[in-house]
């Protein structure tokens, strides 16, 4: 069922994937939430902000007064539309909670902006998730035969119904029995009357951090949400643990039984900004420790590095390092990308539009390069840049991945093609290398990546961190995958 | 909870009662539907813009195409949301239902915008509705406390939500199970993915028409709304009746117990359009005759009769038939009113300025005047009226009410004042003529109302119309009303 | 060359033309200026809204504050773009003019809109302007080849570099140089930053009335624009007058030879609205005078008279007074008619639909109709209603138009169609009953027209009236005749 | 006199100096021109896209089909209004000229949007301009002395009134009699009937160059609006050449004595894009190389070299180089800014929301670094920037400016700042140093850059770059600054 209650607009901000066309992982989605500050919504909505990479399709935020809930979604970045003087004073109260979702191809449905709200029999509950449910589409099934009504496809609904239907008096316990029942990937923030409350799945896979601002609690995707606003860390949200905000303070409980943790690996090669830190590591710290690893495996003669802007750049810089060879920024990224433009007849479309990187000729003509880019997902956004580089006059073109070779799908949230459209998943490395035209191509290896971690190897008995997309090694159940097949599930799996 | 996930548009249209500052009454709804015609959705666009004046405040369209229903609902004007090609191409499919809803003082909240959907073990079901529910409170206390969720506050999901935990298998038993615990007004159109519904109360308060256009059936609040694409009128809908339409033809089952039918008497004097047929009556026939019989019963000594335009018309004409009297349009209404001018300074506001209606001194200078409107709800539209016929020369103003005075509130989906506010629950006769500042003011007694109607009175054993604005005589349980008192249920009767 | 500054916003109201397909004639504008008031421009904004019906497709207001000037000027209604505080509050100022222009068939052309403004050498002067010029091209040829650089297509700003380009010392000499060059029709209201200015034409063509709201004076195009704000009608603008309007009073100048005034009959047949005194006569009265002289000379054996609304209505009255006929509203007008729906396919165009007027069949139905309207221009909306009529039930339909043939085009602003597509111009009386399909038609006389004016009959020697729709008798000199042809010509009119 | 025909939208892009407060630079345009192409507006668009960051304020386009001129000027970004079919469509023709403008602090006023239009007697001339005139007040109270109606307050506007009065028969004569008159800085794009023109100042302030496409002309501000769509770069325009482009091909005309051309050293500096080559030179390149000027002049000991994003990055790198140093991303920019969030309470606006950029502490913790920036304007952004630094655990921060200091306000097109509140103008280095709140601060000496462009140093009897706003030292006579005062000469400046 389709439905337009408002129409989409466009994001009109630098949408990383736009000029990519698909080629291009996506980040499902970034929670904030505050609870006991007089300015709850400003806040959250600046918490946004700093997460708008995380998701630019729409945002949310639903604040509490003391005696009623309020809510503003809007499609678009939340710089659009929550930061103009009456928004932010119709969301009021002192606690609040925000989502960010990312660009779908299709139209924005609104009714599945988040964070969702429903009147439950011991009071108002808000939810807010980041992530996706493995066993969604089962219990879905189990909830309409029993009579439930589900107005959006989100599994963040399900969370809803499933505490709805809890037999357990207070709504806290009814929100664990709710978790106790899906299966997958979260990090959530919820919002009731009387408690602001964060969790995390059992294999701690999406992010989710405590800060204090003022002697007020603060849960966020990301650090970088903490430091635009001056806020302190206080510590990652553990695996399997709920941390629930009160005036009474702050309690911590464990809702499922105790295991490693195991984070997605793909937060750090691709989806959180540079200036977080996630699971006690910087993201920036990381992505330069994957060019030197990366400089170390794969090496090749050459004048100069260059990244493929923003995301390529700490990877190059790692490798510049490491080999002595000099950084140049032989791309230039144009900031003012909104809409595509139409181009209108074949004789335009000829002309091979630039519209989002522009080659800097004066640091590439006549030079052997070593291009750096985070990943490799369809290939066509490389076939693209490559040609570009030789047009400019680059000697040679060597192009190094800051990332092992992607050849599964996500279930978790993470937005991927289709298998059949991954690269790697349907060629070898000289068949990608034919393919880009690229004079060599190098990925990093797993453990290399494991290396950048700080980890002396990846441990197959017990991997210290998700990365299926590379392994195949999924670390949850995968129930509507027999309902639904791979294909379907991914499809689904794009809904929060 | 407030939600604006869309900005609320200001319908730019004529309402009614723009001008007259909430000094009227405001139908709830209309709905239409149409089964197995090649342009549905273009079909109900137009039926909805001929049930306009039953609700400006928002629009909206499903669509079943066979395999998945689409959905479009929009705030504004059927003419400003579902005119365009590219709305009505997205509403594919061969059956369609539609609504439109009256304009709230407040923002308009787009997830009470009908028709709403669900989708049911059994299928999808789409439902619009016209009426209020009078035990809507208590059923949706027992829903909550089961654990649904829900996500408006109108009427209508309480009936989604019944269908959807009906134990019946097929989704037309489910839906009379619902059919079966509601109390209250409602002329219901649905749709399933097999057939298009109609459904009207026990008492056949709130109207719907059967009507055929080319061998297609279709369901109306109005004949006019058959009118305007050259439908055919088949019959009313009878009350407690249930017709189902599907390839099979028309089928009609009997929901409720048989016993006489008791339509809303405020259709005739000031909803329905002048040009339906309602429950078999002439509106404009009806109207003239309430002219007629408010003549013989409260003639007085004049030089002109003058209606208060446009409502105000047909009574006036038969007023000035019966009495002989010239018909004159002594006050002219501007068409172009659009939102609200602000008047900003004191001085601005003491010129009284006349938006709506204006005085054609020409018609009225140095006569004496019957002015004749359809109701008088709180009567500051009446004061004004009169100061501005004084103002233009007229030496005697006769104001006349073509209905019986208001006293008492509805709960079945016209949305009155609290009863503090009507003028005639707190003022006699004589204190409203001063209050309005007439020379004299006479009401339609009820029993001229009846034989406006056709009968030689009200049946107060039985009486054929429901009319307990005018007599507190309620025709149906009132089961809310011990949970939330008259005033939140009045409030409550909004939500449809 | 094409200019789309500003997207064009269809005119959301109610467009008397939209749903007859061009079968009408348009006024060109509206205009209003007061001098002197603490809130000028919301009184301008007030007044503009009262003569929304000269003109829906944009409106201008500019306002000067003792230091500069302010323009605001936008496309579509009054109330929709001019009502609400901060508009209002930008255009300070206690002096201020404004304009209501009609809506093309086009895009709407914002450079267009006025009133417009230049600085002069001697201070700034803003001009709204209400007619047509039959010299602009010939001026406007010649300042081009001496170098002026022209940014609109309007007349108006042909007057602006005639008072631009004089030698006189003065603004308000300036402006009587300028006058004194043009030829045609026009009602002016100017603002200098010292003065309020009202001009009309040597013939008094298009009217001007003067007025006074606590002791400051007012110009404007109709009466109905005074009664909104409850200010005092003082006189019309003589023809070949001008006044000048300023801190020390009123002055009156005669800038043409004193002949008789010769006021466009138009006015009173068509535009302007029945509340507002013309010259001295109610349009009303005079409306109802030419049903009265319409019943005398072409009564027909019939039930009902029955108006096509809202503009047939007051002859209709005059009609059925005279006759004793009983009067009905047998057409009911759709109020809420806002753009045209598409009608996507050929079966749904083949309905018929009826979008803004509607048979009252209970008002019809098996009787003889005098149907009134109050011109015939291309007749294609006739056809459709007298079908409409019969369809309803009529048995038969006596046409009569009250006003005489419209053989011949106007060069003064008023947007009549070229002369090959005026039904009159083409057939003679039989021929136009055949195409509308009526069982008789008829027309007013000339001199009838004249007897509902209060004339013994036209004067041909020196017509009381200017009236060459009908005659072919045009007051003014037609310079750009000769430049242009009548076609071209007839374009060009339309431009204020 | 203000005019507000369409609401200004604000930018949606990233507008660099937005979080600036002010404390930045602003270039005022970029023109673009293609000839004899058939998708001359489409290209048109794409080269303004490229030249965003000269203007995001609105944009513009004139296509000549042959007969008719066509014109789009809009708000907000070439993207958002540029990038849709029928935009596109509706700029029918062969030959088209395109104009971006810069953001300014009030409202968008539509009426200054370029390319303008003039109807000559010759035939139109559409033209776009960067730059400004210092003389132009002065014509500009001639022409209205004269008779002139001027709509805009833009220079480019005196010019076409200048080629309207001209005497001269042929367009391009006139255009050459205006060129004659003014005086200032431009480069100038115009299209006529037949042709298009390319003009650029005596001096050569303002950049403009001549690239071909499939044997097409194009003429653009800077290459890189050359290389978004393929075309090859053919040659700068000289100073003092105006060429003519028609269907006979390119024709170069000199219109001022020849001198050495003085082209703006600030594009270098700080405007143009650093994959352009201006007059030969690459911006790239010269950013790096001022880099390693500034670190021989002013190294100092540290650990690592940070660069304030994005335009600081180049100089950083060549500072990095020339000391061996890290460089290393230490601030992150926020690709998502939008409008400027409201911050409610003073609470809120005491967190120092960091919304534009945030600093990555893995990168700088614990270190000495080197912050560059490209300039120093009024240096409140540099305290933010200094203090971030700090809190992010900077042990010392020495800051590095990548030009000298500004202390001279430019009249050529640049919005500098009044001069009292340029930073460098009001304090000396030590002043400075404590306002910013550094450990030490450099700037880059005047030779310093002349050896960066690849001079020995400033030849200061002959200045091989416009340099003013250095050393006080402007190429053109400043006429109007006579009448008119530097501040409201600053102020008028900032129009085209």
């Amino acid at each position: 069922m389709s439905d337009r209650s408002a129409p989409a607009r466009h994001p009109l901000g630098v949408v990383d994937g736009l000029d990519r066309d698909g080629d291009t992982l996506r980040e499902e989605c970034g929670v904030f939430g505050i609870f006991g500050h007089p300015d709850a919504s400003a806040v959250v909505a600046l918490g946004l902000h700093a997460l708008q990479h995380r998701g630019q399709e729409a945002a949310g935020i639903v604040s509490f007064d003391g005696e009623i809930f309020h809510s503003e979604r809007r499609p678009g970045l939340v710089g659009d539309s929550f930061s103009d003087r009456s928004t932010i004073e119709r969301l009021k109260g002192r606690s609040a909670i925000g989502h960010v979702r990312y660009s779908t191809t299709g139209g924005t449905i609104l009714r599945n902006v988040q964070p969702l709200f429903a009147e439950l029999a011991g009071g108002g509950l808000a939810v807010a998730h980041n992530g996706n449910l493995t066993n969604a589409l089962s219990i879905r099934r189990d909830l309409v035969r029993d009579g439930a009504i589900t107005q959006s496809t989100s599994d963040t609904e399900v969370i809803l119904h499933l505490a709805a239907r809890s037999r357990s008096p207070r709504i806290i316990e009814r929100f664990i029995d709710a978790l106790r029942q899906i299966e997958g990937a979260y990090a959530i923030v919820a919002l009731t009357n009387k408690k602001l409350i964060g969790a995390r799945d059992p294999m701690g896979i999406r992010p989710l951090v405590l800060g204090e601002l003022d002697g007020r609690y603060i849960l966020a995707s990301e650090t970088c949400a903490l430091d635009i606003i001056g806020a302190k860390f206080v510590r990652d949200i553990e695996n399997g643990e709920i941390v629930v905000i009160s005036e009474e303070g702050i309690e911590s409980i464990r809702f499922a039984e105790a295991r490693p943790m195991r984070p997605c690996i793909f937060e750090y090669i691709y989806f959180a900004r540079p200036d977080s830190v996630v699971n006690g590591k910087s993201v920036y710290g990381v992505r330069k420790n994957i060019g030197i690893e990366l400089a170390r495996e794969a090496a090749a003669p050459a004048d100069v590095v260059v990244p493929v802007p923003d995301s390529g750049v700490p990877a190059a810089l790692g490798f510049a390092q490491e080999t002595g060879l000099p950084f140049e920024m032989g791309i230039i990224r144009n900031h003012y990308v909104g809409r595509t433009f139409i181009q209108p007849t074949q004789s335009v479309r000829e002309l091979g539009v630039r519209m989002k990187h522009s080659a800097n000729r004066a640091a590439i003509e006549g030079k052997r390069i070593i291009l750096v880019d985070d990943s490799l997902v369809r290939g066509t956004t490389s076939v693209k840049i490559v040609r570009m580089m030789r047009e400019a006059g680059a000697r040679e073109v060597h192009f190094r991945i800051a990332s092992p070779p992607i050849t599964y799908p996500d279930f978790y949230g993470i937005d991927t093609p289709e298998r059949e459209k991954l690269l790697a998943a349907t060629h070898d490395l000289e068949g990608m290398r034919q393919y880009i035209g690229a004079d060599s191509l190098a990925f990093l290896s797993i453990d290399g990546l494991y290396r950048a971690m700080g980890e002396e190897r990846r441990n197959d008995a017990s991997p210290q961190y998700t990365d299926h997309c590379f392994t195949g090694d999924y670390p949850t159940g995968l129930t509507d995958l027999a309902i639904a097949g791979p294909k379907r599930l991914a499809m689904l799996a794009e809904a929060d």
